[in-house]
């Protein structure tokens, strides 16, 4: 079961699943750019709507946790309201699939929010996590009930830290997702909005990868509960535009604009953990899964 | 104004507050055990009451919350809702003390769950923070909640991590205050109970210390938001029981139970971080402080 099955990660991850074999239920809101019949069941729904979720858990073998929920910005002009709300949502849900005795859950958790500013770079799982949004800290809090009921009640999970993940089905032109956003306004010959000096760095992985993990997620038994994923390479925006410049041939103008409260400076992952735990690396070359992501984006318009 | 001013640390800390000569007032529900008067002004109110609270914070210079809530083993029966209601408590707190626009929050967390079972001791505040019960998850959310607001709203707070505080004021028989409860049942010439085998560690510091922390706490500006307040001594049940036995002058006998769950074998913090930024460290010994103790139960017989 692949809850978000029609956001940006679900429909990647839904497709991979079917070619592997599985038997996919997927719930959420339909994708928008997905035009391919779903690949299994699909059932409509909010993620809020803990009944509707009941009715469809029983005799799940894993479950995927793909909602996001808000951005790292928007939770911060109501941090309290929003922490409470991300967590009677996911705690509905944990309770929902403990009830149902899932055999697995894979909780996809939030490399670049769950850290806060970091100390070192990379940064392993280990470090402190000190979320500076309340998206960030919505995740972790999720986290932490999560080893508590698999301490109380033996639910089995893992938790990934998923980096910037990027590549097809990422729609341009929302919060998240910065490289859709670029390539399209470079093809469109728009000016690129950076928020702050383009000097932000993060870690972006292509979805293929992600996918990747979330599938050796839920096969495998580690005693590795939390593991991060990520390409390991920091980039700075600007150096995501210079990449998409190269890539496109085409000059981009970028406007800057203020900083925002709630972008750490820096986030890189140390994924070492992921390759102990789930013989998993990333394989997606940047240059490559850029050329991968425009050939996507122009096919759409 | 002290949230929780009526309970075992907040009795303590008026008295204390009153001697220094601060206008207290507080609020919550008043002490069983002491006959005194206020010495202040006396709001009675429930701390989920966010309108009481609204009603008499504004004014307040230092505000100190000391809201219990639960226990660890209590709140493991129900963790979702546990959390989700500590956290509804302490979010709609910080959201009037924010618009109350109060010039300093202490607010009292807990050393002995926010970091579960530790890796190394004693436990520095830069150390995992793997709580095992919603109990602890929802002090450690409510930490991390107030840095949030730190960054985005200015907050002037600090965090004290208190370790397992004893002393007068405490009373008997409650899930917390395992000290109070040996005596008593020392001097009744009843067995005590213990969950385990009596090697579980703590951390037990004397009232007068807790209450020394949280005035410096309330005057100090220090880059140090998060501070363990703690003996820096481990003890284990059973040597808590000798010590009774000792100063008492009885023989105790043990009932053991099986061990509970959300219970870690051992914490001790470490404070030295408490001294630099407040100038702080623990005065009270040990053997003085289960005098001190015996006496105060013996007088309320």
């Amino acid at each position: 079961m692949v809850l978000g099955a029609g956001g940006f990660v679900g429909t990647s991850l839904c497709r991979r699943l079917a070619e592997e074999g599985a038997l996919i239920v997927g719930f959420g809101r339909r994708s928008r750019v997905d035009d391919a019949p779903f690949p299994g069941t699909w059932v409509d729904g909010e993620f809020e709507d803990a009944n509707a979720i009941a009715r469809v858990i029983d005799g799940a073998d894993v479950v995927f946790h793909l909602l996001g929920g808000s951005n790292p910005s928007a939770s911060n002009r109501a941090p309290a309201t929003e922490l409470q709300t991300a967590l009677a949502t996911n705690l509905s849900l944990i309770t929902e699939i403990i009830r149902a005795n899932v055999g697995k859950l894979v909780f996809a958790s939030s490399g670049g929010t769950v850290y806060g500013p970091a100390h070192h770079l990379p940064i392993s799982e280990d470090a402190a996590t000190d979320p500076i949004s309340a998206y960030g800290l919505g995740k972790l809090t999720t986290e932490k009930m999560l080893r508590i009921y698999g301490l109380t009640e033996g639910l089995n999970y893992t938790i990934l830290r998923v980096a910037n993940p990027y590549g097809p089905f990422q729609i341009p032109n929302r919060p998240q997702g910065i490289l859709a956003t670029i390539l399209k306004r470079a093809v469109e010959g728009k000016p690129v909005e950076i928020w702050g000096d383009g000097t932000v760095v993060r870690d972006y992985l292509h979805i293929r990868d992600v996918c990747d993990a979330l599938v050796r997620s839920a096969a495998i038994d580690s005693e590795h509960r939390v593991l991060n994923i990520g390409s390991g390479i920091g980039r700075s925006l600007n150096e995501v535009v210079q990449s998409v410049s190269a890539v496109l041939n085409v000059h981009i103008s970028v406007d800057y604009k203020p900083g925002r409260s709630a972008d750490i400076p820096a986030n890189v992952l140390d994924c070492t953990r992921a390759l102990q735990a789930l013989g998993w690396m990333p394989r997606v070359s940047w240059e490559d899964g850029v050329r991968d992501t425009a050939a996507w984006l122009s096919q759409l318009a």
